[in-house]
């Protein structure tokens, strides 16, 4: 560690002193974690490659470097936070950089798929960089607030040193486990989720538009749609667990001609139905492989029966 | 109306009784909804194509039918669930069963476009028959509970004149307007973007459990996420409505980078990627279209670009 490291520090006349955090990456998400650890209080050093970036942080309090590697001098923490790992592997992995971030730690909260972060922690490990990885589950303007998720993966004690900086962002911080691409996987698999439930909500917009349906109209019945995924996705979970996907109510065979209905509906006015032809035909492919009673979680198994790990093999390695 | 009308009522000996509502279609939901009558104390005729579909429901105090005709005959309010209108078309388009339906009310709550309610109302007019398109949001285990909820379309005065034997079926009843088709519209809308959110979610159980992450692990984060939509839901009909889709603090452009990470992850495990190569091609086209600094709502606006009615433009014809 270098804790008596003197930094020559830019632009900020309390430059000499040391920061608890730096901040690598001060996109819309790197500048929340910035201005949360500032509005809490801890001593941030930001940087960011695009100069300017940093102005607002400063006047608010945070300390800029004139280089990503005076930045990682600056503080035993950084968290970079970049659009994805081909950016932080631009940023980390080069001298004086990676030299600078020997003997330190550094929470990647990038996004990008669980092999790269295994890689970046290989790379840590190989460089004496104590390595966490990361996610973010909630939008930027949740930074700071109970509402912000955070996912974390590597070392326990790691995290448990790091964690009372990391709490400075408030919201729900979990540790899924020691394997490093933990937190990409959760990740990756909410991201999934998350922008096909949107893509699902703006076509639906589209096509309600079409209809001479309002946004404002369709809103609160989209909202009563909202309410009842959460239960249904516990409910998929148990029938993945189980291996027993009960169509009971709502058989595929049932399922699949509504989904049929919107890709008409959709084409009828000229709106591309891509999204709802694809699960279709995945509904479709599942009731020709038998499982026309079975209800629309046997997707799950029958999409995953092609990898490596099916869903309903995952449960038993766990 | 032909309410003293003595009609011969098969497999119940109070066949000689009028009942209240008929309800044609025995599958889970047409099921669930004749049930939900009878638990209400609703006299109820029942009748489906296939045979025996209504031996529960008979010993639970509904009557059975012998045909549709004579089902129909029974009620001045029928009640039909079927797969689709075609299925609805060939019960209630032959004779004598569209002559029994004259004079009577007739709610549809069977699932199709817009634009074949639309032809039903038609045909039902021409037949002198009280016509009320529906369609019912929530599974068949709702119904006869709160949490059902049911949309209409039609004449208000048939509407308020069926609404209490409709009542006995539990949950929310809305009525949307004058326009036949307005229900289905409704319905095709929210259709899509629950199909569509399930198959993010299967399609994220299916991932997740390549990498290991079960989906008991998992799910518990899907409903954050799912608790996350509900308020994005409204962002998202204001951004369409006023023309503003604000990419501050998710920009499209850093977006669609989240979308690719989930194409590479899933099709190196051997997963189908279809529907987020879809949700990731509309996003780059919206992209391309110049519209990468605005948020994800943008897309919506872009895919009703080419539909009749753009959701921008729709908010002034309401």
């Amino acid at each position: 560690m270098s804790s008596s490291r003197q930094t020559p520090l830019s632009s900020n006349p309390a430059g000499d002193h040391e920061s608890t955090v730096t901040v690598l990456g001060l996109g819309p998400m790197g500048r929340a974690l910035a201005g949360a650890f500032v509005a809490a209080g801890v001593r941030t050093t930001v940087w960011n490659r695009t100069p300017g970036r940093d102005r607002e942080l400063i006047e608010q309090g945070a300390t800029g470097a004139a280089s990503a590697a005076e930045a990682v001098a600056a503080s035993p923490l950084t968290v970079v936070c970049l659009v994805n790992y081909d950016a932080t592997d631009a940023v980390l992995r080069q001298e004086p950089v990676t030299a600078a971030l020997k003997g330190r730690a550094l929470v990647n909260l990038s996004a990008d798929i669980p092999g790269r972060a295994r890689d970046t922690g290989r790379w840590a490990a190989e460089h004496g960089i104590a390595y966490l990885d990361g996610a973010i589950m909630t939008p930027a303007a949740t930074i700071g607030t109970p509402r912000s998720v955070f996912l974390y993966s590597g070392p326990e004690e790691l995290y448990e040193a790091q964690r009372p900086v990391l709490d400075a962002l408030g919201g729900s911080h979990t540790r899924l486990g020691a394997d490093i691409g933990r937190a990409a996987a959760f990740d990756i698999a909410l991201l999934d989720l998350f922008w096909t439930s949107m893509a699902g909500y703006t076509h639906a917009l589209a096509l309600a538009g079409a209809e001479g349906v309002t946004p404002r109209e369709l809103a609160p019945f989209a909202q009563g749609i909202g309410a009842i995924l959460p239960p249904l996705f516990e409910e998929f979970a148990k029938d993945a667990e189980s291996g027993r996907y009960s169509g009971e109510g709502n058989p595929l065979t049932s399922a699949v001609s509504t989904m049929t209905h919107v890709v008409h509906a959709s084409e009828a006015h000229g709106i591309d139905a891509g999204i709802m032809r694809s699960i279709e035909g995945l509904a479709r492919r599942t009731v020709a492989l038998g499982h026309g009673a079975d209800g629309f979680s046997r997707i799950a198994e029958v999409l995953g029966r092609w990898s490596g790990a099916a869903t309903g093999t995952a449960s038993s390695r766990s």
